[in-house]
């Protein structure tokens, strides 16, 4: 599986997010090599605070499927997923994460905390791959943070 | 405030949820005494796992205050959110979670792991009030599970 072609898809959804002055946050699902759902973050325009890409893609992904479970499938996104978007992709039973930049503070894949907890709930937790287009993805999440800084404004949310 | 008002109206919901064949759980959150969202968990006849109570409870208060800012909001839920839930609870910036009956697998309120992972990544952790219509709510989940395990019915969502 080619992962930076995916990775490339999700990060034109994230420049969606950014041209539309939202944190460019940016998802797809891949199921057999075919995109099945995307989304990018929305949270300022749809008034949303859950309106984040992967539950967007999420959601796009299991109306494709006609099918909650998205067991099969890959979800590329552009940063760490938080708390409440990993909680979304151990129910939907997604196969494997696969995302460029980490995100220190609010990122939850790589806590051991929330991992022993799901896996103790759940007895899941779907495989990780990081880094991929780290530095792209990474990069265009500073420049949107500095340009919101330049700008004086504040409380931008994930 | 009326807890026991709010949750029966929650509770509504929840037999909504129980008519239509899903895991009985229903939501509303009140602002200044008024319901300003609701909704119930739809994960099987809207095909989409994200379809919890709480988050469309989340999306139509965000939708109704053209915010996503719930803060000054409060959340009544019949059973303890999961942990997708309790993410986009946090990120809402919900005041308060009230809710029926504890869910002892996948509830996430009451994890210490989790509460001080979210307080240490986001500075803050909703205010939790439980138990109230405590056997009402309880009572709908264990008959709703009695007639799936009748019928014969597996992999039921939540």
């Amino acid at each position: 599986m080619d992962h930076v072609f995916f990775m490339n898809r999700a990060y034109q959804e994230a420049i969606k997010a950014f041209d539309e002055g939202e944190v460019p946050v940016g998802a797809v699902i891949e199921k057999d090599g075919i995109i099945i759902g995307k989304g990018y973050n929305r949270v300022e325009n749809l008034f949303d605070a859950t309106a984040h890409a992967e539950i967007i893609a999420i959601s796009a992904a299991s109306s494709k499927l006609s099918d909650w479970r998205l067991s099969g499938c890959n979800l590329y996104v552009t940063t760490e997923p938080c708390l409440m978007c990993l909680g979304a992709l151990v129910l939907s039973r997604i196969d494997t994460i696969i995302y460029g930049a980490a995100e220190p503070r609010t990122g939850a894949i790589h806590s051991h905390f929330y991992r022993q907890q799901i896996e103790s709930s759940f007895g899941y937790f779907p495989k990780v791959i990081n880094g991929i287009m780290e530095f792209e993805c990474g990069s265009l999440l500073s420049s949107f943070f500095k340009q919101i800084r330049q700008n004086g404004s504040t409380d931008t949310h994930k």
